[in-house]
């Protein structure tokens, strides 16, 4: 009973880059490469825009999820990155999809936190 | 740039529902009818099977998501309700729902963490 699935990084990032909060076609772009590079593998996604600005972003991973949900209006969003470590240990590779989300977003303020779950 | 989201349960729960875990339909049909009562609001969801056992359900809502990844090989899954309280206040809706979903694995131990994001 003592298994613990792994690492998931919760963080709110603030940018100017409000296009990037608006639509996800960049995001959705950058993050099927990220994937790739990062050898983890979508199984499911889900993309909604809201009317009026900001939409939530979704993918499934076999190694669990990302999420984001984006606020135009207060130029934010939330991060989530959720890998298991059920074949091999991804904490270093979730802290290195975080820093390469955080560069996507050209953001250099935000809040990060790590729960070991 | 004050804003925040809102608050999102982390949690690990535990069950010997074997079958809960192995299958995501029992859960599907009680998520739709638990997300009309706590009048919550679908807008996207993926639900994938993995071969050997296990599964991820992630629905998107316009309050943002609910994640679950389950491991029957150790009786436990992973729960994230996020509500954000974008047109309101939704934490005590966030613990309400988590508790239901508790219920529902029919579970009475559990790992359980709340992050104000």
């Amino acid at each position: 009973m003592s298994y613990q699935p792994g690492l998931h990084i919760l963080s709110r990032i603030y940018t100017t880059q409000e296009e990037l909060l608006v639509s996800p076609d960049s995001l959705r772009t950058y993050l099927s490469e990220e994937i790739k590079r990062l050898d983890l593998h979508a199984v499911g996604e889900v993309y909604h825009s809201f009317d009026g600005g900001g939409y939530t972003g979704v993918v499934c991973l076999t190694e669990s999820h990302i999420a984001f949900h984006t606020w135009p209006e207060f130029g934010l969003l939330t991060v989530d990155v959720f890998l298991s470590n059920y074949q091999k240990n991804n904490e270093s590779k979730a802290r290195d999809f975080w820093k390469s989300i955080q560069n996507f977003f050209q953001s250099s303020e935000f809040q990060y936190e790590e729960v070991y779950r």
